[in-house]
């Protein structure tokens, strides 16, 4: 075969100018092939909307169908479909109607909106860069101080920095707004009455959640068990930027697997354990250090990830993502820091894939503990619980609580119902404190939550005790280890990660490459006669026929173009086999990354392009096999 | 094999008590089988969104997955995806904004609001059942005339009738509002400023519409070509009835067939000519016949159907459906009567199947000229428009006006410009026209358009002529024709076709059966243990194993429920085949129609199912190889 020839590696690539120069080399070549399209185009388009063209639809079609194997067949996970439109009921108990915000600032004169902490970093930034020789060394250390506190400042401690340092509306220098929050959710009204308000949901999982019983009851009641969704999230980015990275919307394919808390480990664990790979723990971010390659069985036993279930799925995305295609010195797994986290998460993991726009956040994948499930319960008013049926019944302590109502009743007279409620609420701690004092002192003061103030309770009003009773069945939230997939930021990180540029047969142009392995890649195959002659073209269509058959994806392509314009052109679509029909007994078939061609008979060519693009042969046994070709 | 179990089949439903209790019976299945949830169920649901369950999101994705072999793969279409939100530009254009409406009247006191229509339906069905004693022959006909041009009633008549007939709002009898249009469309707004309206989209087809010249230059500029979208569509119904026929939100799979309005030929079409099946032509409609069996080639070559692409399309729906298994003999293709038509379409057809709620439009598939890349055209300013390069120059006749200015400017001053306006306006017979009269008589009274008055046109001040120049090339508008499919009513129509019951072995009951053919399926096997007993369980994980490896879809199932009523659930799944592990080294796999059991070994088990799943071996063939299993 060819000695490889010097391709462009974006892994090469260190300054800025360079990363901007191959992205917009990178971004030109996917709008030129219609990967992607900007949506209503011919009406001048609305930022942060893309449709998938042909080629695009295809590599995302294929990553999905790749995630449903990996994923959801392989571990027999519940795939279900759920509506977008969402009534606000079920995202106010998630929260998302009071927390799912931006900051935002206005124009004071045009009434342009801006990310508040875009304008802050982007000012910061700037000075930092531009004005760095005017600057003083505690200027410069303040504004690096609040680039990295960007995330944790308060509305108004931004409000405060925006007037700080006079930053105006970018263009018409105007003055800006205080900040405000403002509700990425796209708002609509379920049926005409008004009176409905409904949101297009921002992730998918809430669907699972709120289905957590017959979804429990459909899986026989054992736990563990996952449940999955793909489908369309919706975010009203305030000024969306980054191109495809940042849409309002895009594909989530998420995955809720459901555990008994008391029982994080994972049967197939030892699967896993031993793929070492880039991680970058919450301490080695904390003391400055980069990330490093770590096995994922020691990083579990050594409590750096929290479980073995969480660990097992941050392998299993390991693999899902390396598989693709995703180099895996440019993927690393960064854990949420204490002050990114959830209060409610026990751990959280990002994948993050580093691209000319620096590391990309495409998976999280976090333990959100019983949070969710019971939210849902609480607003609700259903139950989302499991229970553990024990095989023999089991004795426990359990507190009993008696108020003695009458004599309450006497003592405080109307309030007494809200007494009793309070003493009934006690934790088993309060409880055996207050019945210690009042064996020893008669009375006690106790704070009753229920009406705001502290009564004195007596020996007689209530009895403490504990009482061993017999239980048969353990009822519990289950805890909920959630992967969830951007799928949209997953094929732009795979573009950068597989292109390339190489010179042309001329030497004076680069041609662009992108090398996707057949089993994501748009097409399988591209199909040309040589020329533009009938018994070629006849040839063409004979192969084409057997390809469909067997459904191997191909394009078939008659153009009069030259077989060189051609075969540039599949590669920039990332088509990695190319048949060229020039006889009629025999085609070409050519291998993109090498360009090497071997000549097979019309005849097998289906059956050969078919065994080497499902991976039964490697194009190496291919080369064996067959007589090489001269390229052209 | 067995004879055939006696079963009920809804085919031979007559009464309308018999399909409303055969709808409930598959209903409460479905429903219980986890088919369809109902969504945000645990909040007190929102009538028209379902969720799909496990078993419904495969069967839904089983039945995109062949759709797409089908159509996508085997014509070479351009699968794109666009976003669901939309500007409003886009659907003003395509005439959404104004007329995607309803009639909506409203409870005068509770606010509550009703869909105009039906309620004179409802009305005018209960008068004719219920009073059809105390009525009149004429008021009966009267009813009857409302009820067949309900579809045709205005604003202002269908107003007049509630009004006449002194219809009252639904339990409360609280007077009614007059009807007024109400639009379907979901509205939201894009961005922050609240100044850009948009609307989750009613159809898919006008993300394609919008990309044509994409796609067509995509497809190197040669038409005919067809570009296909699978995505959600949303219609904000005014009070959803029907289940899951008629929902808020749904999945649409729209091709748009891009063709030279010249030329609707199609070259596949005699693989489809001899196809023969139900049609119900719009003059049998309008003489009261039945629909009857026509066959696809006489249709076309008769004109009923307009064209041969329009009869390809139709062909391959009606083999489309009865490959997933939609009953031949409950499918009927309904053209359009003329006032159901839009104005601009050439034909229009409707693949309807019939259910316990009658026959239900599950298919359109139209010719819709080129009235939507006009529209688009005109609202954009961008030509969306094909070329016909000509192989030879041809010479063509065209017609040159040519104002003379200065003496238009002499008699018409100020105004003369939109004199020249108006003459270079005229069509080839107005000028023609013209001519003739100004070489006449000298002089001709001409209304300009322009200026809205007649004017008089002397010699001097126009020349008009037929002048002989060559073209290279034809441009023109193509038309497009749009087969749009329901992916959920098809889902739900095949589930009445497939659903039976028939008598369990105690003879008491009566058991559910979903006879999916494999190739839908929700699964193709379920794997259980004959009891739970290490050997059998470790049997069938190794049996689940291979099928996973091979791809084979299945669940395994472990609870120690009873193996009938295991296979009970099987059925009522609609899961073809079931391998059930009760020996070392044998299994047995059943089949679910027939209820046949033939024996197997361990090792062949996953091969054999994943045989007879595929369709490389039929049921026939295995029962004819294997030892018979008795049955439990």
């Amino acid at each position: 075969m060819d000695a490889p020839t010097e391709q462009q590696q974006p892994a090469q690539l260190s300054s800025g100018n360079d990363r901007e120069a191959f992205r917009q080399t990178l971004w030109n070549t996917l709008l030129r092939r219609s990967f992607y399209l900007p949506s209503f185009k011919i009406y001048g388009g609305v930022s942060g909307f893309y449709d998938y063209g042909p080629p695009g639809f295809a590599l995302k079609n294929n990553i999905l169908k790749f995630w449903r194997e990996h994923f959801v067949y392989e571990e027999h996970m519940l795939e279900i479909e759920c509506p977008s439109v969402t009534p606000e009921a079920v995202l106010k108990a998630s929260g998302h109607v009071e927390k799912f915000t931006d900051l935002m600032v206005k124009d004071e004169k045009t009434g342009t909106c801006f990310r508040a902490d875009h304008l802050l970093r982007d000012y910061c930034n700037d000075k930092l860069e531009k004005d760095h020789l005017t600057i003083s060394a505690e200027q410069a250390s303040e504004l690096k101080n609040v680039l990295a506190l960007l995330e944790d400042l308060s509305c108004q401690e931004l409000g405060m920095k925006i007037k700080e340092y006079g930053i105006t509306a970018p263009h018409t220098k105007n003055p800006l707004s205080d900040p405000y929050p403002f509700n990425l959710m796209f708002q609509t009204s379920i049926g005409p009455s008004g009176q409905s308000p409904g949101y297009m949901r921002p992730e998918t999982a809430q669907g699972i959640f709120v289905n957590f019983r017959d979804l429990y009851y459909y899986n026989g009641k054992k736990l563990p068990f996952a449940a999955a969704q793909v489908g369309q999230a919706f975010r009203n980015e305030i000024s969306p930027r980054q191109g495809p990275l940042r849409v309002r919307e895009f594909t989530l394919a998420e995955i809720e697997h459901f555990v008994d808390p008391e029982n994080k480990s994972h049967p197939k664990f030892s699967n896993v354990a031993e793929l070492e790979f880039l991680m970058f723990p919450r301490e080695a971010q904390l003391s400055g250090q980069s990330a490093k390659k770590i096995c994922l069985g020691e990083a579990v036993a050594q409590g750096t990830i929290n479980n073995e279930t969480l660990g097992y799925f941050i392998g299993r995305v390991y693999l899902f993502l390396t598989k693709i295609g995703i180099d895996k010195n440019r993927l690393r797994f960064r854990q949420h820091l204490a002050n990114e986290m959830a209060h409610y998460a026990a751990d959280c993991w990002d994948a993050e894939i580093e691209t000319s726009y620096g590391w990309i956040e495409c998976v999280g994948i976090a333990d959100r503990s019983a949070y969710d499930l019971q939210a849902h319960s609480e607003k609700s008013g259903v139950a989302l619980v499991a229970e553990e049926k024990f095989a023999e019944p089991k004795e426990v302590e359990q507190l009993v609580i008696t108020p003695v109502k009458k004599d309450l009743g006497i003592a405080f007279k109307g309030d007494h119902k809200k007494v009793v409620e309070s003493l009934e609420a006690m934790n088993e701690q309060e409880a055996m404190a207050m019945k210690a004092t009042l064996e020893s002192k008669g009375e006690v003061e106790f704070y009753a939550c229920t009406l705001g103030k502290n009564v004195t309770i007596k020996k007689n009003m209530v009895s403490i005790s504990k009482e061993r009773t017999k239980v048969h069945q353990r009822v519990f939230t289950p805890s909920v280890i959630e992967p969830s997939f951007g799928i949209g930021r997953i094929m732009y990180c795979l573009s950068e990660h597989s292109f390339s540029t190489r010179p042309g047969k001329a030497g004076d142009e680069q041609l662009g490459l992108l090398s996707f392995s057949p089993l994501v890649a748009p097409m399988k195959c591209m199909v040309f006669p040589l020329v533009q002659n009938q018994q070629f073209e006849e040839g063409a269509k004979v192969i084409s026929e057997s390809l469909t058959s067997i459904r191997i994806s191909h394009k078939i392509d008659m153009t009069g173009t030259s077989i060189g314009k051609r075969y540039a052109r599949s590669d920039e679509l990332g088509v990695p086999f190319a048949i060229t029909v020039d006889s009629d007994t025999s085609v070409t078939i050519r291998e993109r990354d090498s360009k090497d061609q071997v000549r097979v008979s019309l005849k097998e060519a289906a059956s050969v392009l078919s065994s080497v693009a499902e991976g039964k042969m490697t194009w190496q046994d291919v080369w064996a096999s067959f007589p090489h070709h001269n390229c052209f």
